[in-house]
C-alpha cells in the first residue's frame, strides 16, 4: 500500500447553508489528495497529460459520516492498496483537525490515449513510479 | 416507484481541461434532480428545512460511461424504487440530447432534526408525499 | 440595445452557509446569462470556440445589492449597449421572483486567436450577427 | 497599508475547457487571501462570524491579465490600504511561480449584525486588530 497525507483549509464558498461542506466538493477534495500523491511518488499528473494520457474517473463513491465544517484545517488521505492495471484504484479518508474521520471513498480512474481517446492499460512510466515505491514483498 | 425528468444546460465553468464536465459536478446535477422530484410531489426541499429538517446526504455513488460535455442539454432522470423510511435512496440517469447514457449514480439521504441535530426516521408529511404518487399495487 | 432575458434556479451547492448565494456564483449566473444571449441571435458560444475563436474575460465588476437565496428562481438579464470591437462588454441584471433587483455587473470579453492565443479584433461572423439584431437608427 | 501573501495550487475542477482557471473562479481565491490575511493579524473570520458580524460582499472587481493554469501554484497578495470604517475595501494581486502578475481585483465588504440583518459600522475589535498591524505615521 501507498497512502500520502495532504491537507487543506475549507473555503466559505465550499459549505452550504447548512453551514457544512457541500456534499459534491468531496470529489474536488479527493483529486487535491490524488495529484497530491502522484506528486509524492516523482510525477506530476500535469506532466502525465503532457505525455498524452488522461485519466478520467470511471467511478467514485463517498461516505459521509460527519459534516465538515467552514475554516476546517482538513487531512486528506489518499491510499493506494493495488497496483494500476486496466485502471488505477484509490481510496480516500478524510479527517479533521480533531482527528474525527469525517468521509471515506474511493475513485476509479481509467486510463486514456488522449489523442485517440480510447482505453489503455497502465502506462510503464506510472507502473513503475507506483511499484517503486511498493512495500517490497520479503 | 416514482421517476421525474429535468433538463439542465452545462455551463462552461463546469467543464476541466479535458473537455468534459468535471467529475464532481455530476453531485450538484443530481442534487437539481432529487429537488426537482422533490417539487413534482408537491414539496420542495426548502420548505422541508423550514419545517425542521435537514437532509444530509449519508452515501454518494457516480458511474461514469461517457463525458458530459459544454453547452450538453443534459436530461436528469432521478428514480426512487424504495419508500423512505430511515432513509431516503434516490438513483439517477444523466442523458444528452443524443439519449446516450452518460452517467448512473445514487444519493441517500438521511433525515435530521435541524435544531437538535440528530437523526429522525422520514417525516410523516414526506412520506405521505411520496406515498400518494407510489403506484397502486392491484 | 440587445437584451436577453434568461431565468435559472438557485441550486443547494450554490448557497454558503449565510443561506446566500456565493458571492462568486455570480460570474457564472453572468456566464448562463451571455451565452444565452448569444443563443439568441442565432450564434452559439459553443460553435464560436469549434470556429477557433475564444473569449476569454478581461474584466468583471459585480455590485451586491440583495442576497439571492437558496431556490430563488432568478432572471438574468443580459445586456449589450456597443458593437464588438476589439472586445465585448455586456452589462447585467440579476432579479428575484419578487422583481427585486439583486445584482448588478459588466464582463468585458477579449477575442482570441484560439490557435495562435493572441488577441483580434471581433470576428466578421460575429459582428454581423449583433448588428442585425442592433436596432436602425433612423 | 497591511499586506500578506498566502499560495494555493489551482485544482483541475477549477480549469475550463480552454485549459485556464476559471473566470468565476477568481472571486474564491480572494476569498482564501482574505481569510488568512484577517488569521494573520490575529482575528478569524469564523470567529467574526460567531460574534455576530457578518462580511457580506458589497461590490467585486477583477481585471485578468494572464491565464492561471492547472497545477500553479498561485500566491494570492491580499492589501488593505485603508482602514475599515463603514465598510473593508481590500485588494488583490495573484501571481504564479514564475512572478507573472495574473490578476488583480478588489473586494468591499459590508459589516451586518447577522442576527437583526442590518448594516453596522466596523465593530471596535475588528477596527482595532486592523490598527494594531497599521504602520506608524512618524
Amino acid at each position: 500500500m501507498i497512502a500520502y497525507d495532504t491537507t487543506l483549509r475549507v473555503r466559505y464558498g465550499e459549505t452550504d447553508q447548512m453551514g457544512y461542506v457541500y456534499y459534491g466538493k468531496y470529489a474536488e477534495y479527493f483529486e487535491v489528495g490524488r495529484v497530491e500523491l502522484i506528486r509524492s511518488i516523482g510525477l506530476s499528473y500535469k506532466s502525465i497529460e503532457e505525455q498524452g494520457i488522461w485519466m478520467p474517473v470511471a467511478d467514485l463513491v463517498v461516505k459521509y459520516r460527519k459534516p465538515g465544517r467552514y475554516d476546517d484545517l482538513l487531512t486528506i488521505r489518499t491510499m493506494v492498496r493495488e497496483l494500476p492495471r486496466s485502471s488505477f484504484f484509490t481510496e480516500y479518508e478524510i479527517y479533521n483537525e480533531s482527528q474525527e474521520l469525517l468521509v471515506t471513498g474511493s475513485v476509479r480512474l481509467a486510463f486514456f490515449h488522449a489523442e485517440r481517446v480510447v482505453p489503455v492499460r497502465v502506462p510503464a512510466f506510472i507502473l513503475e513510479a507506483v511499484e517503486k515505491q511498493w512495500p517490497q514483498q520479503p
